[in-house]
């Protein structure tokens, strides 16, 4: 099974809409908890029997229900149940190999998103898959595991700050919708820093190690594309959806998380370009210090391997060489070379090797 | 006759319409089974004659007619007869050579899908053409060759599970279309298991093999995109068409297909780039090690090309050089040659290229 | 003058319409047939005087009038006065520099082709330009030369086999343009094969000349590209024209030649990844074979210049160098120099080079 | 912090519409001035309270309201109460990490640019935030701190000269876009400049000081781009939007400014070629000087080392090598050596290496 | 000052409108040329006063205006105001750096126009700006200096040739614009015959002169492609134009002008394919060049080194070397030598180096 491509093979003989976890299980036990208000309310707990949800369908205040956990997959089956959700919705839930999309299924939207993170210690991106079901009062959250990215969102509406708690289940759904777009933020500047750093590095040194860091970084970029490129039709698509369930206070604020979700593809194409140029700089800057050893290679095997040659010649053992026996021999031609030797170091200083 | 692209040479000369085989006979004879069914009704057989396909037509019950084997083109132009088919339908089941596509002919839809099996033994991916034809209440499928891609859904019809008797001809026709587009999953899957083994050979050591299994790999994927990217416009197709063969309640199921397909194609990407990256990185990565070897070859020549030198001057065998009389010359010369290599390993270190 | 890009100088001073001839004269005199048909009745002649094709042109049969040779620029304009052409459609039929394109002057539709075929015995890809106007009643069809491309046409409405009879002068142009089109599957093999087997070449040896095939064929690629997108447009233009010269029953025959025109450009965009490929292929191949070729140079060199300079040593004539009259220095030398030898050849070893 | 990619941390945990400033604090004091003019009329004045802005609002005269410093954000609060902008607005005013846009809020139209300069002493180009808030009788323009760009805006309102007093605000908001765009302009010759003036040393000598400039430069083109493209779409939305704000008489200045909108994006799109092609050609270059390099090399070791070699074996000590002992053996190895030399040269030349 | 890049720097700070020429001042004097003429009529007249242009605005013949000379501002101001030209319009007539576009202000249609000439001695592309007015029965054209490419049209005029005299002002603009766009073809002729002559020369040896040419070519192109891609959407502007200035017979001949426009398009694309397609070309010879060079030395160095080494052992001069004193060590040793040189070549021609 390989990181790159990894799908549930038994899936393959399942007749469509089967419910059947995908993933790994990150978690030991699956917790359901449940945020209630309005205006002038607030309840939060913790559900332990699903059928506990039904009230809060039809109730009048705004609902939040966040599932950590997806492997009990008979509990999903239950809330699909309660919350009258299609059958393929329930699949693409705990299959955790989607691409984000939006649904809209009239008395209810599907979402479907991809919260990334650094994870410093092993050195990669992890991958998370949050569901989000938007009803007329209620948003139903799906996680793989606990997480904190939701706790801001959370604390908003504890503390009934801003509009937290004034406006509908649509700025909830919103709400944590930007909290997902936000988490991108964090990524792009880890790999940002990460650019700039390998980047100074490439000038310094140009070693192989660098080199399997960059391609690595490519790998994370099309990682990163791959979420977000479908993201912006989410949020678009929800930003124009005609939905009853989106009312027209909340508009501009899916606008704005539109153009943050603009900026992270921005960013992810600079990247992109970068990345690519810095693989062109390796590839040059190796091939230009091929050529200074190279260079250096042929002035001293120029320059010494003629004189060599001389020198061998007169210690050849002929009987009759006559100038091995003449006075000046020796220092005459110890000048004759070093002039050659002169003359070459000066044509190399031409050249401008030297 | 290559690979690459084949085409049956007469065809040039032949009359539109004209239903003739294009392929190999993959198999020895042509198979039809009739599966016949409603929500309390199944039947199951094997079919002799292609006139006993007939009364299936107008029948109100559900029939999946299944033929395997494509040369007897007698056959099939009987069956064209049969179900009013267009002659330019049947010369394009016959000619395996289609791109994926859809055609709506008010009363049936005609759809050719490509299905792609990585062929273990040989090592290569092997593409089959897969025609379906969706009328009222049936559908036929034509195989080029017995295959068992279609078991799960015949498996799911007999035992009479999920929804798979209670829906229309449209149900089984997406059924049919989603066990094929499964099938490319388990082909990316070797794929990408493929890469990710290629990729940590890279680092090892860059091979002439790795770059002919590299350079194999873009094929198939090249093979792959030309299989995906139509199949995409044939499941929009599908889902937008205003035919009255696709009931509503299929609609979702469609769309679901299709996100499966953009998966799909997400997927054949994201290798494009990294197929791209690995070659990439191949060619640094030689370029790379040729620095290296340059670098020992300039360190060992320069340091000892001019030792040798000197060595020869004093190999020479003029009467009169004074230096070889004298007690101390010859350690003196040994001390001074150490010094010149000193200083020469200093440079490199500096240089770092030690 | 130049083959990449060749147009009739003169032409920029003349007046738009003006018909003069832009090619080289590929036949000595030009020969006009006619073949005059109904579901009852063929009738085949050639034509000594234009004015006899007059009749033709309002006949209720279908005629199809085909000139081969461009050159008599009287006769062309002769022909555009009897069937009322536009000076601009006269201009563009004996220009032979034109790209395919499709115009629909309502009493008439025209269309400019391009044929390809390859030249065994050159070894290039010749472009024909073949210009057809389909009237109510008639085609008209220019060739530069006679050519065998429209034999299997005339063929089938000889012996009145199939549809070929029975359907009107749109369903002769649609024949017309299949021919054309199935013409460049035959291309797109020769092409596919030499791609083939230059691919196997080039994992034996790639030499300069292979280098220099593969160019050839990306510039014969690149051309087949520009003949092969426009016709796309003229392809589909025709199928979605809201003329009443194209009658319902030929659409789906349209469409068919649409599907083939798209395989072919599917054929082509393949061809050019794998091309482009293929030249990735050959740098990271020359590049590969330099350092094998470095590799076997660094380590003789590294081996032997060392061994070298000691040998040089003891060659010196230096009175006193004491070794030299010691019994064992000559074998202890000898051992001592296999023993550097041998650990440089380990150290090889351990980096992999041997 | 990177300055790849920077973002307000605190950010992600605080509530959509929060006002905090995310860039440094570019000047001490905030500064606001307002400019009140009509065709007979004019008066600028320093704005020391907030309140002070109010009664403009709802005058008939245009009023030019201008901030330069964005850190007090209790200020900017304080004038989106007065003007009733929304607080979305308000938060993307102060967080200047925002790209381009253009966003109709009905009763105002809200504005973000980004002003570009290169900062000729740290040789790298600094970008500015620039929001403008264009309603029915006024423009609030937000700069990060003061600047000379929109002097010359200033000047020909003081003067009354051209259009600039008889027109609308819509005619002011253009004229500030104006500026900011004709500023590009600027950076586009510096950075062409910088362009040639490599273009010039690259033919002289590829170093790696030229690849590490190169480099910059894409990354400022990069940056560049990133600024200019979304300005388009903000320039030509504002010049198809039906709002009440725009009158149509500044339609045709709106179209101009996006004609110089789209000259920058050409510019920039070749600078990109243009680089791009400077990179392959850095490469090629060393390449060609590696290959010059390896040439002499090549000559001189093959020239010598077999010389070398025969002399080598003359200077062996055996006592039996009868051509020692002959007269001629000197001079006529000299001239065979001279020979062998000869036609290695001669050899040489003829693969053009000479 | 760049070539690359260049505008009028005053610019920046002046009031959108104002006509200031940008460009260098290409001809000492302005001279205005009118053409009057009708079916039956023709007269032509040099202008020296601006104000005699007036008459011909109302007049029903067919009157064209031919400016050469831009920097006469005071002049451009009048002919504005005589043919109440926006100021916009005037502003981009002077300023010689605007993309081709088209403009339809109502009363009259605004043209820009690049015309691009390859200076011979130079060894450049020149380009001018070229814009025409196209009236209700007037078209005045704008030039940098006296040129002569309108002479044909003037001609064709003169003579009362063809269409000529018989259609509208519309005609008219027409055939000024297929002049400019037939220039494009003599300019794509010289560049294609120069990359022939270049792709020759690659073949037969890869200087760096070449690389400079292939530079410089793509210099060219990128300037090419920047003038005639904004022309094809100025043609199809006009031909889809539903202005009443053009009349129904002319659009079949701008339709034919759009078909060039496309022709020269495909032509640029093809060269730049070309051309990237000679710089890889480019790079692979030079490796392919360097390979047999490195061959050449390897063969040599690794044939003569160890063969070196042993002449040197046996000129060592340890007293006790027992072979020395043998009789047939020499032979044997020579014998010896040649039998390693025989096998290194062996070894050489295995590996196919020789």
């Amino acid at each position: 099974m390989t990181r790159l491509f990894r799908r549930n093979h038994r899936k393959v003989a399942l007749s469509p809409g089967t419910v059947e976890y995908a993933g790994e299980r990150k978690v030991e036990k699956v917790r359901i908890t449940a945020i209630d208000y309005a205006p002038d309310r607030f309840e939060e707990r913790e559900i332990t029997s699903v059928t506990d949800c039904a009230p809060y369908r039809d109730s009048r205040t705004v609902t939040w229900i966040n599932i950590s956990g997806l492997h009990d997959t008979d509990m999903i089956k239950e809330i699909g149940e309660i919350f009258h959700l299609h059958p393929l919705v329930l699949e693409d839930i705990v299959n955790t190999q989607q691409r984000p999309k939006m649904e809209d299924y009239e008395s209810y939207i599907y979402l479907v998103l991809k919260m990334l993170a650094y994870d410093d210690e092993a050195g990669v991106i992890r991958s998370e898959q949050i569901s989000l079901i938007l009803g007329p009062t209620y948003v139903i959250s799906f996680q793989e595991k606990d997480g904190d990215v939701f706790d801001p969102v959370r604390d908003r509406i504890r503390k009934g700050k801003g509009r937290a708690r004034r406006m509908g289940a649509d700025y909830l759904a919103y709400a944590l919708l930007d909290a997902v777009v936000d988490n991108y933020f964090v990524l792009l500047e880890k790999l940002g820093a990460q650019i700039e750093s390998l980047e100074e590095d490439l000038v310094d040194a140009p070693t192989s190690e660098l080199l399997q860091a960059i391609h690595e970084l490519k790998r994370e970029n099309i990682l990163l594309r791959k979420s977000v490129w479908p993201l912006r039709e989410v949020v678009s698509g929800l930003e124009r959806a005609e939905s009853r369930l989106i009312h027209k206070p909340t508009v501009p604020f899916l606008r704005d998380v539109y153009d943050h979700t603009v900026q992270v593809i921005d960013a992810v194409e600079s990247f992109r370009d970068l990345i690519s140029g810095m693989q062109d700089l390796y590839l040059s800057s190796v091939s230009n210090r091929m050529n200074e050893v190279m260079k250096v290679l042929t002035i001293f095997a120029t320059i010494f391997i003629p004189l060599t040659f001389v020198a061998g010649i007169y210690g050849m053992n002929f009987a009759f060489m006559p100038e091995l026996g003449w006075k000046w021999s020796y220092p005459i031609l110890m000048a004759g070379l070093a002039v050659v030797a002169g003359i070459m170091v000066g044509s190399f200083r031409k050249r401008g090797w030297l």
